[in-house]
């Protein structure tokens, strides 16, 4: 196994049995690419969340917030082009049974010599017979591979198996929006109504399908794929109630669902996501500086937090990838175990959303500059990160084994978690030395100091103390306070540093100040 | 108009003019109960998420976090009853097209006269008609109401018109849980195809149904109706990875769905919204304790930031309201406009919810007891607060309208929102009087330290004084810091509260550690 496959499997491993992230519905056997946040992940993605909104809502002039509804009107999503345009090509192997993106799988050329390969013989054998039965072709078996067939005009390929040509099923197009109904209607019940009145009998198959469509379409809705469009429908009752001006931005933290294909790589790619995103609108001929401004910012404050930053770089897009709507796009990537992938997209997507929304909904949607009296569409810098793959890029960037002294000054090998102190789930770790002598009560007392100054903190008595000082190593804790013997003598503690391991004595009344420096 | 209809008026139009709730998509129209939280709203919610958060979880050694996926396993909607129970019977007047829930709707004892009302004698002539020509009924008019039907059997009538019997069409079972469809195929689409092919053509109407159920049940997936299941069944995982003993709770905010039939009343009833839950699983025997210490604790975090305590009440649960699940239960009510409604609900449920999933999973969720080492299912009580209802209550004890004096001393009426300063969008306004004289220049400096102090400010130099002083009384800013010639001069600044509308002067230096007091 590869190291850093290796490596994403421990951090999944971590995230189970730490309490960082389970597989959601996990007594059920799961759903498919779902996960719930466990108390410790919970907090960590509350940490990366709030300190986004702090960076880019409070501690600006220029940017406000917005908490939208995840079920938008419909038509919203028919002026941004999601309906139309947000769907992909679907085929299905018939070989293997894999299900797969034509417009992402591997090329074949018409007439290229194409190899069907599987994991072991006895499948190879298996697909050799069923070739034959079905198609009527005979090919020839190499060990774990079939040889002789041809791609077809298709150009592409099955990326699990190889085959190609007629061994693959039609396109389909697929929408990547969650489709659900609103209102008291089941369309599926009035579907069933219809067919069994015999109202759909002697109909064509285009006519059967506008039926259908019929009864589907009025309560139709979706799940909002980005929460992107929200900061532009709402962009003139924003822009006016609180009286911005332009250059502004409007943000927003909140869940998004792809109905993805290839889920994968843990979090990284689920259907239920979370994102932050904000909208900044300027003038026309000023997009390519805040372009600039925010690509470095963005990239700035990931590295903020980063053990190792040069893991996290600017990746401008080539023309070819993209997005219609967009005139330039950087992305920022990080060198995720499997390899650099994106972490957030800041994209220079010009007027194209506010005119869209202008001409889907016969509203006007410029921009009235107060000084000049023009009114135009502003020009939009989006900067789009994704809260969860936030959590997995931290979680990969913390995660070491290092060694340190074990009791008896030999090096003994420990899993530590080094993420920021801002984005750590507890700040401070707080420990009874034993069970007995007042310990307890006395660390409750300090407990509570740091409960009621606004610090999370863990009381925490379970396992011997080197057994729970490891535990919080695992768990990113980046202090630990002792109650002791001595405590109870001289009211100090020990406070331990999670990184290097070593101890200092401190008095108790200055111990959350001291934590509090610690985490500025 | 009743002094209460109009005081939700005017809280609906200060939300939608000052930023705090706009209708969701509002240029395409809006949907059905659907709302967008503003720039000023999203912060109110966002305060008092994170109060709740920090009572119920950072300030508790004995309650953690959960953040759990909107889209669950469907088996856990089976289990936990949603699937079966959850559907509400739905009817349909045929005299004013109302449709109603029938277990909600006013009774009628059979035989009973019964007067069909309408808001005009025009429609009321109408109706006359309708029903001698559509049922062969001659009922007499008088004035806007018809009279000479009787009630039947049913025991009920329609809440908007008062139509009963014959007028009412046939119960329909309606699932309040939103469908939707995960994985790439479309049932619809597959649907369309079963008809096209002919495969639907010779079957009986319960064979059709069926035959519907085939292409649509695998994929269906349903938005959580509430946040509560995810604590069952994650139970175990969260017990054993945080060693948390019992007594011991889990907490969760987030976003739940229901396909409401009447939503009504701004946001209070609306199909998306927000939830503050939490479970707490003790020991059966120690059940009726915990009840009641969760009831009065909860009780007491509304109290604490309203200004019209008295306006919060608990109400216990008669026999015959209590949900299957439970076995005692209180209401946190709220006088709101309308009259007293429920803004929490504080249930003990037993251990039917452990057991259910046990039973539908197979896993077992017991809790087995360190120091006695006995196995067994822990009793729950769950405080479950709606945070939107949450926020609609604290903006509706906080919206008055009281006299000040103006500039010469004549008192004016003046909108303020008496806002709890911990609750309140912003702190603290930072207002230069001109803009001129360098006063913006040195107000921004100040915006800035309380930018970086975490203190959310708000900079304002838009209109004159008196005007931003109002507006800030009505977005409900606890104080306002103005920045004048004197400031230039000596570095002090005016401080206004917003309640008082008392002004003194502080030093720029002080005036963040001021402010932060006052938060405490």
């Amino acid at each position: 196994m590869e190291n850093n496959e290796k490596k994403l499997q421990d951090l999944t491993a971590l995230c189970k049995n730490r309490g960082f992230i389970f597989p959601s519905s996990e007594i059920y056997g799961g759903l498919r690419s779902a996960y719930d946040y466990g108390p410790l992940g919970v907090e960590l993605k509350r940490n990366i969340m709030n300190e986004w909104w702090n960076e880019m809502v409070y501690m600006r002039e220029d940017v406000v917030g917005l908490d939208a509804s995840i079920i938008m009107h419909p038509q919203v999503w028919k002026s941004s082009g999601h309906l139309a345009g947000f769907s992909d090509p679907l085929v299905d192997c018939k070989i293997c049974k894999e299900r797969f993106r034509a417009d992402k799988a591997p090329t074949a050329e018409e007439g290229e010599d194409i190899v069907i390969s599987f994991p072991d013989k006895g499948k190879a054998k298996a697909a050799l017979e069923y070739i034959k039965n079905t198609f009527d072709i005979e090919l020839e078996r190499k060990g774990k591979s079939l040889h002789g067939a041809k791609a077809d005009h298709r150009g592409y390929k099955c990326p699990c198996c190889g085959a190609s040509g007629q061994f693959l099923s039609e396109e389909r197009q697929f929408n990547l929006m969650f489709r659900s109904f609103l209102g008291p209607v089941d369309p599926m019940e009035e579907i069933a109504q219809k067919i069994e009145q015999g109202k759909l009998q002697d109909l064509s198959g285009r006519e059967l399908r506008e039926e259908i469509q019929k009864s589907v379409d009025p309560s139709t809705v979706y799940l909002r794929p980005e929460t992107a469009q929200a900061m532009f429908v709402q962009f003139q009752n924003i822009q006016r109630t609180m009286s911005m001006k332009v250059p502004f931005g409007i943000a927003q933290i909140g869940k998004s669902f792809r109905n993805e294909i290839t889920t994968r790589y843990f979090i990284f790619r689920s259907c239920e996501f979370e994102q932050m995103e904000m909208e900044f609108f300027c003038k026309p001929d000023t997009a390519k500086e805040w372009l600039d401004y925010w690509k470095d910012k963005r990239l700035g404050w990931w590295q903020k937090y980063a053990n190792t930053p040069e893991n996290f770089k600017l990746r401008q897009h080539e023309e070819s990838e993209l997005a219609h709507y967009a005139d330039n796009c950087y992305d920022i990537e990080y060198n995720f175990p499997w390899g650099w992938d994106e972490l957030e997209g800041v994209a220079s997507r010009t007027d194209y959303d506010l005119k869209k929304h202008e001409s889907g909904s016969g509203k006007k949607l410029q921009y009235r500059d107060p000084e000049t009296n023009e009114a135009y569409h502003p020009y939009v810098i989006e900067p789009a990160a994704g809260a969860t793959r936030g959590v997995l890029a931290f979680l990969n960037d913390a995660l070491c084994v290092d060694e340190i002294p074990d009791s008896k000054g030999v090096p003994q090998k420990r899993t530590v978690l080094r993420l920021h102190p801002r984005l750590a789930p507890y700040k401070v770790a707080i420990l009874p030395l034993l069970r007995k002598e007042g310990m307890p009560e006395k660390a409750r007392e300090v407990a509570k100091m740091f409960f009621e100054s606004g610090i999370n903190a863990r009381y925490d008595e379970v396992n011997a103390i080197g057994k729970r000082y490891r535990r919080h190593d695992e768990i990113g804790t980046p202090y630990c306070l002792t109650i002791d013997g001595e405590t109870l003598e001289n009211n100090t503690v020990t406070i331990r540093d999670r990184d290097t391991t070593k101890q200092e004595r401190i008095s108790i009344e200055e111990a959350v100040q001291i934590v509090r420096d610690k985490l500025k």
